[in-house]
């Protein structure tokens, strides 16, 4: 199995931490392919920062998508990670390739709603949080959100944040599970990946890290092999008139709606 | 990595099409032990039915995690899925056992829900809809349910149900998709193992087989190593006089306590 | 009328704390049975324990429907009362006696919400928390709970709580309402049964009491003489195979199951 | 006891048939007043009949609460029921007494909750639906609404309504429980009080009477002698200037806020 | 455009607050009339004192709408502003005019929405809040609501509230931007009309004024001329029997209906 | 005033509907400057066209918001109006700007909460009703919302949908009001522009259309004058790294950052 793991934001000291934690999680048989977007900003806190992020990873998925459509022996790549909690451009992506894609978040929440009934999220800063909430409200899971803590201190660097504040992070963890009643912690954020596997021994309830589960539950749902959709939302978006988009972007979405049409009989009848 | 999959009813022909299609799931290094409830009804659709299947399930979880306390080398299993659609006993038996205790209701919501935004179930009784409400409601995912849609004719034998109603179960799910909004399709309960496989191609959204969700989801928490509940909701039952448990649940009682206490100082002290 | 209230913990002195103000808060023409669940644990604080409460609930339900199916004269008794805070087994429970069964909190809540609009839930333990919460949301009046406050020391023993605990009962439930909005308190649990009517005086609203709420509230319901369910989710579960009932059970299950069958011609037709 | 029941619209033969199903439905030491809305409609179908009517049962509790202040013996009348499905003026009227205050909206959700898990309501037109399902949402039961469904047919006689379309009401009941899912029946609106009666043999669930239900939950709660309001949003309305208000209203007010002033050391101090 | 600017309490201080910063706020082209409530209480703070202004809204609406239903060319205002936040009466008084009946609070509500995602609530009395809180829930809003916040000391004098509490406003302000996570600050209440303006450059995020919110969307609303409300449930009351209504409610109840019967072939025919 | 409206497809004709019917909206003293999406789809049907629409949305806005930034006269515009119903980019596009950014959708559905409780949306394709759910869902009003109907037929072009299905729209708003219990009805999508004011006398309930009440709810928000966004979640986003963005999405974020680095002292103290 092959996934393709795209960091949203244009920090490749983030990106490595993603690559580390991704290849310390990952199953025997999994390859992984890791990217970092094009254009965007250093890390991700708000709303429209995720949204630039969400056209730098479709070009990076389209660009994937559009060689599989090419491709004589099927796709390239079995499934796709967006390894930025908050899931930067999340569900439309979907649309866009004809295998699964999935979110860290939408991934650590089902890791972390699997463990336990209510959890809680850590976040690397205040400004974040509406835009997690926002994530956690829109995936359907808010009312199993004990709470989401953060970090209120100006950050030095996005590549050592787990590093600088291992302490506060520990103790918003112990306080999301004294205070708030979560049943589980979610360490959130790629500049976190792998922090879990350090501080799980010190936080008495279960640890979920959104890279690990990113690339677990990928695994997980290619591993089922559910089939494509041929109908639906999500669906390849129908044949129209477009102009403008990158040469990756047409191609792709040339691709899919080509793969679509190939598949019609399939539709129902009924 | 070794699972025990558990059938909650006592049809061993249930069982036999539960293990095949999580043997057909399983990833490579994976070991499954496939038991069946030792007391109960033949299949599960209300409440009832399902509150007599979930001491059924905890009897056997008890045995296993009974044997854990007892072992040398920590636990022998690694994790367990309870392999009837509405999860009989969840949440609470997670309570019972050190290792992760998944549901394939849960495990198929989450398969479902990474991989569109809107899902359907599709059930072999109409009197089994309400019990399945209730377990989406509980898990906290209603507001992505398009709808339950059920078989609403007499069931001749549980064990062919698959072969009996193909065509009806396959326009159930095509009408699911185009009537209901049904971005995903679900076949639910355990009857159904296998099923997933054949009609996919003739199915124009993807689709999710319970037994296949609830073994590829263990695998992947299981992987993730997240920790043990040490406190909150989830930790293991407060010690205190009990009374006229059977021999395995008292044992796995003190087992999962003990744990527990060993781990004491790991709780937050803020 | 004649009404059956089981303690679903096997302490005798919550018993009979439970049948002292059970027998204050009945009308005068009722007739009380109090039973004590025959296995399970001390108090219930868990999820877990709450399903094993469930099972003994079910046996002494069991017991009386059996031999109310027996009867030539019609079933001996008139209604149930399940008489711990959290509802173990219930709604399932239903399902098992042709005459309405209906648990404390259920009671309570319904009480409180004739009462005011928001109300708050005073608990004896911290741990008991999130399954009281599950309850409520489970009978889907969380929408008007302003919060659960609890006990968070150790008990010395289940049945002197009430004495143990009076002050931090008392400033709980006040500051529930001067903090959290209460309109309505509710003492919660079996083992605080009658403290309601001690401190009234010193709470500036409304309180109510489980015991009294659940006696009160199966009294009314009783004497609204609704009828039986013969369909829809709370009739007699489907006739099937079973096996490893215990005697009770197995023959309750019989009973309503013949009841349902003797009332057939009253289904719908349409 | 004494209940004091208002019927919200001007109707006498309404009146006459909401006395004596709360005559049947009554306990036996239970003794009732019965009065008719001085102002407003025929019958209630819309917010702003409900508004209307509101005032005159405020009109008529506030004759009751003038009395009760005057009164040396305490209060003439231990509850009200407010019998007008809607439940107009609720939960606002519940500020103007010290006994309690219940709508026989209310008090069927109640009793349909404690008697399954879904239930549907029957109501006597088209435009009346809006408001009752504002009533249920209000409450906070909508999550337990199977449906509403009505007659919708012009109605020649408020007074026969359930005689001119008892086979109609019939085929609505039985719809919801085959169609709906409703595991419960209310026949709503004092029209209708009595009706249950007679049809419960043929709808093959449980039949709440909101009259029946008003009356018997009424007696539940007044017997629980929970306490009053001294706190909180249901406490008097603060003293303030007024102008223009009935006599009635004036002295009613002047009553309950003396009341709570005399009540006021058992403010919470914390 | 005419507006009908209607402050449902009796003090006149407080209708010139209103009337004062309508005229602010209202665009070149707007005429306003502002009346005051012929009776209830000085401010309203309770679900009741809502329930006695309602009343008095009434009679002031019907006596516009009366006089509209008499004219020969059309109605002589052309919205209505009911001016306490709360919006007593509200939506039942938009089935009493043919031209839009426009709350302040819904108003505010939808000018927040519109330019954040959450609000804040800042209000002169703690009584006050639950009735604030009914209020923004029955709107549909309460997903979006940061906190309600307000005053905790007694009132000197209501038209002196936005001076006297000056400072205490501006800190529950910045607290509920600080603390609560309000992208925007509603100041509830008539009283507090016009201290928008006045603390906008010392709050960091928009302030809105209910006055000015009333205003702006009641022209907004007017100028859209979406049309009449000929079915559903906004629609004039059905014809019927009546009895003891004021001159004016009977007049423009008459209006309405007659208003009604003229257009009924407009009416849906399929 | 003067307001941007952007057509987020590339559609010229779609811009031309969208354009008269903003003015024949807008009050006397609007100025508006319509724009065109520089690059995207012939019009907006799935989530992920509405990903791509948000980006060129965001280059034109960006425009505006990078000249203003530059300006020695405060902004040369007073606010946005995104004229796609499914409000592409929003609501983070809000944070690209200094004056109010409004969608058409979220400004129909506060003009049909205004107007009614219940609305309708009457849509040009089956496909993009997941999308508009979501969108309603997001604003928080989806508890308003009766029901999403759609035209489920090919459309020939976009810019006569509105002259090629007229019967249809109009038999779909009244199947609304009739079946559904619409109290509004709203007309979504720009290629429907101006049809409200030709349906209305033939709809019986209010007809909203998005592109009118886009423009009149911008007048009034704009008209407000509520302030900035100098804090929470709307504020400009932090200074940080950022790479590879078009020059105006550069300058533009430059802009908004140093207005918000301008007001600093206003920022809360407490």
């Amino acid at each position: 199995m092959k996934l393709l793991v795209i960091n949203p934001n244009i920090s490749d000291d983030v990106t490595a931490l993603i690559e580390a934690e991704a290849r310390r999680s990952a199953a025997p048989g999994t390859e992984l392919v890791v990217r970092t977007a094009g254009s965007g900003v250093e890390y991700i806190e708000t709303r429209f920062e995720a949204l630039i992020a969400a056209g730098a990873v479709a070009e990076i998925i389209a660009e994937y998508s559009a060689a599989d459509g090419a491709a004589a022996n099927g796709p390239a790549i079995d499934g796709i990670v967006v390894a930025a909690f908050g899931d930067p451009g999340m569900p439309a992506l979907k649309e866009l390739a004809d295998v699964p894609v999935i979110g860290i978040t939408e991934a650590a929440l089902c890791a972390a709603a699997l463990q336990g009934h209510r959890f809680s999220i850590i976040a690397i800063s205040d400004r974040i949080r509406p835009w997690y909430l926002d994530c956690v409200e829109r995936f359907g899971l808010s009312g199993r959100l004990a709470s989401i803590r953060s970090i209120n201190e100006a950050l030095s660097a996005i590549g050592s944040v787990q590093q600088d504040f291992k302490e506060t992070l520990l103790a918003l963890s112990r306080q999301a599970v004294a205070e708030d009643g979560a049943d589980v912690v979610i360490l959130a954020g790629a500049p976190l990946a792998g922090l879990a596997r350090e501080l799980r021994g010190q936080i008495p309830v279960p640890v979920v890290d959104g890279i690990s589960a990113g690339v677990r539950m990928a695994e997980a749902v290619v591993g089922m092999q559910s089939g494509s959709h041929r109908a639906g939302a999500f669906s390849a978006p129908p044949v129209k008139g477009r102009r403008g988009l990158s040469e990756n972007l047409d191609a792709a979405l040339t691709a899919v709606q080509a793969a679509a049409l190939a598949a019609a009989p399939a539709a129902p009848s009924n």
